[in-house]
Protein backbone atom coordinates (compact mmCIF):
# COMPACT_ATOMS: atom_id res chain seq x y z
CA UNK A 1 0.00 0.00 0.00
CA UNK A 2 1.14 3.80 -0.64
CA UNK A 3 1.49 5.59 2.71
CA UNK A 4 0.18 9.23 3.43
CA UNK A 5 3.57 10.42 2.17
CA UNK A 6 3.13 9.06 -1.44
CA UNK A 7 -0.03 10.70 -1.70
CA UNK A 8 1.16 13.71 -1.08
CA UNK A 9 3.46 13.03 -3.91
CA UNK A 10 1.68 11.87 -6.06
CA UNK A 11 -0.55 14.59 -5.80
CA UNK A 12 1.86 17.22 -6.09
CA UNK A 13 2.73 15.58 -9.63
CA UNK A 14 -0.89 16.08 -10.23
CA UNK A 15 -0.96 20.12 -9.13
CA UNK A 16 2.41 20.44 -11.30
CA UNK A 17 0.20 19.26 -14.33
CA UNK A 18 -2.97 21.73 -13.14
CA UNK A 19 -0.12 24.30 -12.92
CA UNK A 20 1.04 23.61 -16.16
CA UNK A 21 -2.03 23.40 -17.69
CA UNK A 22 -3.40 26.93 -16.15
CA UNK A 23 0.12 28.65 -17.80
CA UNK A 24 -0.95 27.43 -21.18
CA UNK A 25 -4.51 29.10 -20.60
CA UNK A 26 -6.38 25.99 -20.05
CA UNK A 27 -8.25 24.43 -17.43
CA UNK A 28 -6.17 24.09 -14.23
CA UNK A 29 -6.91 20.61 -13.70
CA UNK A 30 -3.88 17.64 -13.13
CA UNK A 31 -3.97 14.09 -12.83
CA UNK A 32 -0.99 11.82 -12.56
CA UNK A 33 -1.36 7.67 -12.09
CA UNK A 34 1.31 5.83 -10.01
CA UNK A 35 2.37 2.63 -8.93
CA UNK A 36 4.67 0.69 -6.48
CA UNK A 37 6.83 -2.13 -7.73
CA UNK A 38 8.92 -3.55 -5.05
CA UNK A 39 8.40 -1.05 -2.55
CA UNK A 40 9.77 1.52 -4.87
CA UNK A 41 7.02 3.95 -6.48
CA UNK A 42 6.46 4.45 -9.74
CA UNK A 43 5.36 7.46 -12.23
CA UNK A 44 3.39 5.63 -14.72
CA UNK A 45 1.95 9.29 -16.47
CA UNK A 46 0.70 12.31 -15.53
CA UNK A 47 -1.13 14.99 -17.57
CA UNK A 48 -4.26 18.03 -17.38
CA UNK A 49 -7.13 18.94 -19.16
CA UNK A 50 -6.57 19.98 -22.98
CA UNK A 51 -9.89 21.26 -23.86
CA UNK A 52 -8.53 24.56 -24.47
CA UNK A 53 -5.29 23.71 -25.84
CA UNK A 54 -6.18 20.84 -27.88
CA UNK A 55 -10.01 21.73 -28.52
CA UNK A 56 -10.90 18.75 -26.77
CA UNK A 57 -14.09 16.91 -25.99
CA UNK A 58 -12.20 14.15 -23.84
CA UNK A 59 -9.07 14.45 -22.57
CA UNK A 60 -9.75 15.97 -19.10
CA UNK A 61 -6.61 15.23 -16.46
CA UNK A 62 -7.58 11.82 -15.77
CA UNK A 63 -8.43 10.56 -18.78
CA UNK A 64 -5.22 12.53 -20.59
CA UNK A 65 -3.17 10.92 -18.13
CA UNK A 66 -4.52 7.89 -19.40
CA UNK A 67 -4.10 8.55 -23.04
CA UNK A 68 -0.92 9.37 -22.38
CA UNK A 69 0.36 6.36 -20.97
CA UNK A 70 -0.29 4.49 -24.04
CA UNK A 71 -1.67 0.66 -24.49
CA UNK A 72 -0.95 -0.79 -20.76
CA UNK A 73 -2.15 -3.97 -19.74
CA UNK A 74 -4.95 -5.07 -16.98
CA UNK A 75 -2.84 -5.65 -14.21
CA UNK A 76 -1.05 -2.30 -14.69
CA UNK A 77 -4.18 -0.42 -13.71
CA UNK A 78 -5.05 -2.75 -11.36
CA UNK A 79 -1.93 -1.83 -9.02
CA UNK A 80 -2.22 2.08 -9.56
CA UNK A 81 -3.90 4.79 -8.08
CA UNK A 82 -4.95 8.10 -9.64
CA UNK A 83 -4.33 11.39 -8.51
CA UNK A 84 -6.05 14.23 -9.80
CA UNK A 85 -6.62 17.87 -8.34
CA UNK A 86 -10.20 17.47 -8.53
CA UNK A 87 -13.31 15.64 -8.11
CA UNK A 88 -13.52 12.80 -11.32
CA UNK A 89 -16.60 13.91 -13.63
CA UNK A 90 -18.68 10.91 -15.21
CA UNK A 91 -16.47 10.48 -17.64
CA UNK A 92 -13.40 9.76 -15.62
CA UNK A 93 -14.81 8.45 -13.24
CA UNK A 94 -16.20 5.53 -15.88
CA UNK A 95 -12.75 5.16 -17.28
CA UNK A 96 -11.28 4.39 -13.47
CA UNK A 97 -14.33 2.19 -13.78
CA UNK A 98 -13.16 0.41 -16.96
CA UNK A 99 -9.71 -0.02 -16.03
CA UNK A 100 -9.75 -1.36 -12.72
CA UNK A 101 -8.15 1.54 -10.93
CA UNK A 102 -8.44 0.77 -7.29
CA UNK A 103 -7.93 3.59 -5.77
CA UNK A 104 -8.44 7.57 -6.36
CA UNK A 105 -7.06 10.01 -4.67
CA UNK A 106 -8.95 13.59 -4.74
CA UNK A 107 -7.02 16.99 -4.05
CA UNK A 108 -10.63 18.53 -3.63
CA UNK A 109 -14.11 18.42 -3.80
CA UNK A 110 -14.99 21.75 -2.68
CA UNK A 111 -15.40 23.42 -6.40
CA UNK A 112 -17.15 20.56 -7.81
CA UNK A 113 -18.47 16.41 -6.78
CA UNK A 114 -18.17 14.07 -9.73
CA UNK A 115 -18.91 10.41 -9.25
CA UNK A 116 -16.77 9.62 -5.91
CA UNK A 117 -20.11 7.53 -4.88
CA UNK A 118 -20.14 5.43 -7.55
CA UNK A 119 -16.83 5.09 -7.88
CA UNK A 120 -17.55 3.88 -4.39
CA UNK A 121 -20.08 1.76 -4.74
CA UNK A 122 -18.12 -0.15 -7.78
CA UNK A 123 -15.25 -1.28 -5.32
CA UNK A 124 -13.02 1.94 -5.81
CA UNK A 125 -11.40 3.30 -3.02
CA UNK A 126 -11.80 7.32 -2.69
CA UNK A 127 -9.76 9.80 -0.08
CA UNK A 128 -10.47 13.30 -0.39
CA UNK A 129 -7.10 15.76 0.40
CA UNK A 130 -8.81 19.03 0.56
CA UNK A 131 -5.83 20.60 -0.51
CA UNK A 132 -5.85 24.55 -0.26
CA UNK A 133 -3.65 24.67 -4.05
CA UNK A 134 -6.19 22.50 -5.58
CA UNK A 135 -8.99 24.63 -4.25
CA UNK A 136 -7.62 27.94 -5.46
CA UNK A 137 -6.30 26.84 -8.55
CA UNK A 138 -9.64 25.76 -9.87
CA UNK A 139 -11.74 28.85 -7.72
CA UNK A 140 -10.17 31.72 -9.73
CA UNK A 141 -10.04 29.90 -12.71
CA UNK A 142 -14.11 29.26 -12.66
CA UNK A 143 -14.41 32.72 -11.74
CA UNK A 144 -12.30 33.92 -14.38
CA UNK A 145 -13.20 31.30 -17.39
CA UNK A 146 -17.28 30.43 -16.52
CA UNK A 147 -18.15 29.45 -19.72
CA UNK A 148 -15.09 26.82 -20.28
CA UNK A 149 -15.66 25.85 -16.80
CA UNK A 150 -19.60 24.74 -17.41
CA UNK A 151 -18.44 23.35 -21.12
CA UNK A 152 -16.01 20.94 -19.14
CA UNK A 153 -18.52 19.63 -16.97
CA UNK A 154 -21.35 19.39 -19.67
CA UNK A 155 -23.42 22.51 -18.55
CA UNK A 156 -24.86 25.63 -20.29
CA UNK B 1 -38.00 13.01 -32.24
CA UNK B 2 -36.21 10.56 -34.48
CA UNK B 3 -37.88 7.83 -36.18
CA UNK B 4 -36.96 4.35 -36.78
CA UNK B 5 -35.94 4.94 -39.92
CA UNK B 6 -33.23 7.37 -38.93
CA UNK B 7 -32.24 5.28 -36.32
CA UNK B 8 -31.06 2.37 -39.12
CA UNK B 9 -29.21 5.43 -40.72
CA UNK B 10 -28.02 6.30 -37.51
CA UNK B 11 -26.22 2.45 -37.32
CA UNK B 12 -25.67 2.10 -40.21
CA UNK B 13 -22.66 5.23 -40.12
CA UNK B 14 -21.64 3.46 -37.01
CA UNK B 15 -21.42 0.11 -38.71
CA UNK B 16 -18.91 1.92 -41.78
CA UNK B 17 -17.25 3.44 -39.34
CA UNK B 18 -16.65 0.10 -37.69
CA UNK B 19 -15.68 -1.77 -40.61
CA UNK B 20 -13.09 0.73 -41.38
CA UNK B 21 -11.53 -0.06 -38.41
CA UNK B 22 -11.72 -3.41 -38.83
CA UNK B 23 -10.03 -2.62 -42.56
CA UNK B 24 -7.15 -0.97 -40.40
CA UNK B 25 -6.25 -3.91 -38.09
CA UNK B 26 -8.49 -2.35 -35.59
CA UNK B 27 -10.96 -2.86 -32.81
CA UNK B 28 -14.18 -3.02 -35.23
CA UNK B 29 -16.41 -0.88 -32.91
CA UNK B 30 -17.87 2.30 -34.62
CA UNK B 31 -20.25 5.61 -32.97
CA UNK B 32 -21.73 8.20 -34.73
CA UNK B 33 -23.48 11.09 -33.14
CA UNK B 34 -26.66 12.76 -35.11
CA UNK B 35 -29.48 15.64 -34.40
CA UNK B 36 -32.32 16.53 -35.87
CA UNK B 37 -32.79 20.71 -36.80
CA UNK B 38 -35.92 22.07 -37.55
CA UNK B 39 -36.58 18.47 -39.33
CA UNK B 40 -33.42 17.49 -40.42
CA UNK B 41 -30.98 14.86 -39.88
CA UNK B 42 -27.52 16.56 -39.18
CA UNK B 43 -24.46 14.07 -38.63
CA UNK B 44 -22.49 16.30 -35.63
CA UNK B 45 -19.34 13.50 -36.05
CA UNK B 46 -18.46 9.61 -36.40
CA UNK B 47 -15.88 7.71 -35.74
CA UNK B 48 -14.15 4.38 -34.68
CA UNK B 49 -12.27 3.00 -31.53
CA UNK B 50 -8.69 3.64 -32.39
CA UNK B 51 -6.48 1.44 -29.02
CA UNK B 52 -4.54 -0.34 -32.13
CA UNK B 53 -4.15 2.47 -34.93
CA UNK B 54 -2.81 5.55 -32.46
CA UNK B 55 -1.73 3.10 -29.77
CA UNK B 56 -4.64 4.84 -27.59
CA UNK B 57 -6.51 3.93 -24.42
CA UNK B 58 -9.30 5.98 -24.47
CA UNK B 59 -10.37 6.44 -27.89
CA UNK B 60 -12.85 4.01 -28.26
CA UNK B 61 -16.14 4.65 -30.49
CA UNK B 62 -18.18 6.47 -28.37
CA UNK B 63 -15.18 8.71 -27.01
CA UNK B 64 -13.05 9.17 -30.54
CA UNK B 65 -16.93 10.28 -32.12
CA UNK B 66 -16.74 12.69 -29.34
CA UNK B 67 -13.30 13.89 -29.92
CA UNK B 68 -13.85 14.08 -33.18
CA UNK B 69 -17.05 16.48 -33.18
CA UNK B 70 -14.13 19.20 -31.16
CA UNK B 71 -15.67 21.22 -28.70
CA UNK B 72 -19.29 21.65 -28.31
CA UNK B 73 -22.06 23.81 -26.92
CA UNK B 74 -24.01 22.38 -23.66
CA UNK B 75 -27.08 22.32 -26.02
CA UNK B 76 -25.44 20.63 -29.22
CA UNK B 77 -25.07 17.08 -26.89
CA UNK B 78 -28.69 17.65 -25.18
CA UNK B 79 -30.83 16.96 -28.50
CA UNK B 80 -28.51 14.48 -30.16
CA UNK B 81 -28.30 10.81 -29.97
CA UNK B 82 -25.16 8.69 -29.69
CA UNK B 83 -25.25 5.54 -32.25
CA UNK B 84 -22.86 2.44 -31.45
CA UNK B 85 -22.34 -0.78 -32.74
CA UNK B 86 -21.33 -2.24 -29.34
CA UNK B 87 -22.51 -1.66 -25.58
CA UNK B 88 -20.61 1.38 -24.22
CA UNK B 89 -18.43 0.52 -21.55
CA UNK B 90 -18.18 2.24 -18.54
CA UNK B 91 -15.54 5.00 -19.77
CA UNK B 92 -18.35 5.53 -22.81
CA UNK B 93 -21.34 5.48 -20.71
CA UNK B 94 -19.90 8.10 -18.14
CA UNK B 95 -18.69 10.86 -21.76
CA UNK B 96 -22.23 9.97 -22.34
CA UNK B 97 -23.54 11.04 -18.87
CA UNK B 98 -21.10 13.92 -18.58
CA UNK B 99 -22.45 15.56 -21.67
CA UNK B 100 -26.23 14.88 -20.92
CA UNK B 101 -26.88 12.82 -24.40
CA UNK B 102 -30.32 11.84 -24.19
CA UNK B 103 -30.12 8.71 -25.72
CA UNK B 104 -28.50 5.86 -26.85
CA UNK B 105 -28.86 3.60 -29.95
CA UNK B 106 -26.86 0.35 -29.66
CA UNK B 107 -26.23 -1.90 -32.21
CA UNK B 108 -25.50 -4.88 -30.12
CA UNK B 109 -24.96 -6.21 -26.51
CA UNK B 110 -24.81 -10.02 -27.45
CA UNK B 111 -21.17 -10.07 -27.26
CA UNK B 112 -20.63 -7.33 -24.13
CA UNK B 113 -22.97 -5.33 -21.86
CA UNK B 114 -21.52 -2.16 -20.80
CA UNK B 115 -23.42 0.58 -18.50
CA UNK B 116 -26.45 -0.14 -20.21
CA UNK B 117 -28.56 0.03 -16.66
CA UNK B 118 -26.78 2.60 -15.34
CA UNK B 119 -27.36 5.14 -18.30
CA UNK B 120 -30.74 4.35 -17.67
CA UNK B 121 -30.83 5.20 -13.79
CA UNK B 122 -29.10 8.58 -15.01
CA UNK B 123 -32.05 9.23 -17.22
CA UNK B 124 -30.63 8.34 -20.54
CA UNK B 125 -33.01 6.83 -23.26
CA UNK B 126 -31.12 2.74 -24.46
CA UNK B 127 -32.50 1.20 -27.01
CA UNK B 128 -31.11 -1.99 -28.49
CA UNK B 129 -31.68 -2.92 -31.85
CA UNK B 130 -29.81 -6.31 -32.02
CA UNK B 131 -27.64 -5.95 -35.03
CA UNK B 132 -26.80 -9.08 -36.98
CA UNK B 133 -23.73 -7.51 -38.62
CA UNK B 134 -22.29 -6.04 -35.55
CA UNK B 135 -22.35 -8.74 -33.92
CA UNK B 136 -20.49 -10.72 -36.47
CA UNK B 137 -18.03 -7.74 -36.98
CA UNK B 138 -17.46 -7.75 -32.97
CA UNK B 139 -17.52 -11.67 -32.55
CA UNK B 140 -14.86 -12.39 -35.58
CA UNK B 141 -12.69 -9.65 -34.04
CA UNK B 142 -13.01 -11.54 -30.38
CA UNK B 143 -12.24 -14.56 -31.87
CA UNK B 144 -9.40 -14.14 -33.42
CA UNK B 145 -8.12 -10.86 -31.23
CA UNK B 146 -8.78 -12.09 -27.58
CA UNK B 147 -6.06 -10.15 -26.15
CA UNK B 148 -6.64 -7.04 -28.05
CA UNK B 149 -10.55 -7.10 -26.75
CA UNK B 150 -9.47 -8.26 -23.13
CA UNK B 151 -7.19 -5.32 -23.47
CA UNK B 152 -9.67 -2.43 -24.67
CA UNK B 153 -12.36 -3.56 -21.88
CA UNK B 154 -9.46 -3.55 -18.86
CA UNK B 155 -9.42 -7.28 -18.59
CA UNK B 156 -6.46 -9.79 -17.97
Amino acid sequence: MFTELDDEHGLKLAIQQAKKSAKEGGVPIGSSLLTSVDGVVRVISASHNQRIQKNSAILHGETATLEKAGRLKADVYRNATMYTTLSPCDMCTGAIILYNIPRVVIGENANFVGGEDYLRSRGVEVTVLENQECKDLMSKFIKEHPEEWNEDIGEP
